[in-house]
């Protein structure tokens, strides 16, 4: 079969990728947590549980007798394993749910991750409006990214997203077709969304017609109790709960799941379906197994909580023992995260080499809000992986950190940009 | 907050879906699949591996032992494992493939759908031209759905895909991104390419400039030995090589891979992050492991190749004994189907009411031809999953149905389209 003529060179067509990937961006926080590897350095980077916390015996014991079934390692409903959408629906119920949770429009998946970005692939064409909170979850950017929405950004003060500028927005013609939100204990800010907001946004959403993605990972990581989930206000037909079960179980088994109306989660199951067929049958048994065991989960939940809570005491007392004044912070109400504010600075990521270099790692705020503006000034520390003794001396590395930075900049600028700032604690997370 | 102006009903927006998300079909099989979950029905319909031979006292070990250690339950790398992604290079290397293999160049994916998913997501753009078989893997089609490419499917005979007709096509002026070949016991039709055609294909790919995906489920299923991957002779910059532990380990683990070029590989990569993070990093931590024990999997696959083997020739003789010459078909050389012509009949689809009235279920043909045209008058039928007796009475059902259908056809047209012919064997897979 000899290709009998040839082909001008013309006609060749050089390797191209779709627009879609071109516009997908990195994680900073992956390609961040690929260079602190290292042991020498104390990683407050991450968004990774405590991996003491995270190990149990009857992980193990439950995954052998999974594995021994030959039917949990056969192909699964795309929908994901009828036990565990029933636990689900179960969850919602007893946190008194309203309106009542229904089991066929729930769907597991591959982690949130995949939930958020099947919800955003299902609803989501080019130039679509979408909106978010700033700072935002990066991993929502990144799912948004391929879409090439129009991602408007709206602020969050102490008590969440401020509705009345998403009201102003929507008043001047703005049209999202989806607004994703992460109300409670968010990534980065550990903000939550007060009562009365999330009533606004239902409204809001009743009102214009726009998808709420409320997205919930951290809810059972709470200090305190937060208000109920989104979807008690927002109309059945525009709203979507995500929740996962990595922040209490494993992140490692990668099961997510999605709650929303018939209308979207039917083709997003087919979507799912094209994407991976369906979810992991081991992952979710052992899942299903693992939580179906009376009092197992609560137990484990409780002992994190009080883990977590302890933690970011720890850290926080350093800093402000430490830092008086110069990385202001609230406090951490819930979640795994401080939100920092370097006073004095604009931009977070010049902080980022003299904390390397003293051997501690953050994620500078700019990742968290489409790489700049507002907000860059501040940083994300994650309390939830380090011991007691870590957590103070990642704080005393990044003090000295700080104190490099100053001192650089006043060699840079002859003394222009002096000193870090002390700024008004009740303005944090910042209005 | 109260909503102090009202919005005018026009400027509500409607629910709306993605245009991307309102183009996936769903899974022909995946619903019939759902209809015939009846005791009551033999299923040929699916392509589920045998689970008694899915099942393995080694498996459960290796899990308890994997979930045992906390890292195995922690976020992971996107890349995929280090370890299991060199145990892939090492397979390629065993078969001896040339060029080597590059560990960098390996990802790992949840399952070898999602690595359809993301090189079609990495490289189409809406109405670009893609080439796959005629019969092709249902899979690839709904993958491809989203893109909204332009599909151009070109004829497999015994030998695979005709490369003529592409290259005739070729020079009319087609120019696709991707070409999606499954050219080693292909599902539904079985056929094995040619070591010329493939060649051809080579030459092809490195003319006109597209990439060549060469996915590779059955390769370890062969009743006899298949030609070298087809990266053999694609140019490496146009070659991506797709494969999975689904078939000889467990589909429920989802777990599969992916190797191709860094250009492509790179951005691939960025988009997985966006899809879900990374893959369950237990799952594959049990693969990796299970792999690791020296000789384990080679027994698993001579024990699966003797079974398949012999259920594919108990499939064939009943259908020959009891159906000459009405439901023709070529022998298997290896994977889990068979693919058969229904003679004298158009349209397969006909015959499935006939079937499930008898207790037996089948995929009909044009599910696998983009829903018609040539092709439809087949059936795929999976020896893989029932036992001898099953296979006899499932084939014995089966050739009562197309009695059936006859009859059902005389009656409705007078005669006019009157029986079952015989057909040429030589001349299946068809020409």
């Amino acid at each position: 079969m000899p290709l009998t003529a040839p082909v001008t060179p013309a006609l060749r067509r050089p390797a191209r990728l779709s627009r879609a990937a071109g516009r997908v961006p990195t994680s900073t926080i992956r390609d961040l947590l690929a260079l602190v590897g290292s042991d020498d350095v104390l990683s407050l980077a991450g968004g990774l549980p405590a991996l003491g916390a995270v190990h149990d015996p009857v992980l193990a014991q439950v995954a052998a007798e999974v594995a021994d079934d030959a039917g949990n390692l056969q192909y699964g409903p795309t929908e994901g394993l009828p036990a565990l959408r029933r636990w689900i629906v179960d969850l919602l119920h007893r946190e008194r749910a309203d309106p009542p949770a229904d089991l066929d429009a729930v769907r597991i998946t591959h982690g949130s991750q995949q939930a958020i970005d099947l919800v955003v692939r299902t609803l989501v064409d080019a130039g679509d409006a979408v909106v978010v909170e700033r700072p935002t979850y990066l991993g929502a950017v990144q799912a948004l990214a391929p879409a090439d929405a129009r991602v408007h950004a709206v602020p969050v003060d102490e008590d969440g997203m401020d509705t009345d500028r998403l009201e102003a927005a929507l008043r001047r013609g703005l049209r999202p077709v989806l607004c994703y939100l992460a109300p409670t204990f968010q990534n980065p800010s550990g903000v939550v969304m007060s009562a009365e907001r999330r009533a606004h946004m239902g409204a809001l959403a009743d009102r214009y017609g726009f998808v709420v993605v409320d997205d919930d990972p951290y809810r059972d990581l709470g200090f305190d109790v937060p208000p109920p989930r989104l979807r008690r206000w927002v109309p059945p037909e525009w709203s979507v709960t995500v929740g996962t079960f990595s922040k209490v179980l494993s992140p490692g088994l990668r099961v997510g799941w999605c709650h929303g109306p018939d209308w979207l989660i039917a083709p997003l199951t087919r979507l799912k379906q094209a994407t991976d067929l369906h979810t992991s049958t081991l992952g979710q048994q052992v899942v299903a197994a693992a939580v179906a065991r009376p009092g197992w989960l609560d137990r484990r939940v409780a002992h994190l909580v009080a883990l977590y809570r302890h933690r970011a005491g720890v850290l926080s007392t350093a800093l402000r023992r430490l830092a008086p004044g110069g990385l202001d912070h609230a406090d951490a109400r819930g979640g795994m995260f401080l939100w920092a504010r370097l006073a004095g600075h604009p931009d977070s990521a010049a902080l980022l080499p003299h904390a390397l270099a003293r051997g501690v790692a953050f994620v500078p705020g700019a990742a968290f809000c489409g790489g700049g503006g507002e907000r860059s000034d501040h940083l994300r520390l994650c309390f939830a992986s380090l011991d007691d003794a870590d957590l103070v001396e990642a704080a005393s590395r990044l003090v000295g950190a700080v104190d490099d930075l100053c001192a650089a900049d006043r060699r840079g600028s002859g003394g222009g940009r002096s000193a870090i700032m002390i700024d008004e604690p009740a303005r944090h997370p910042p209005a």
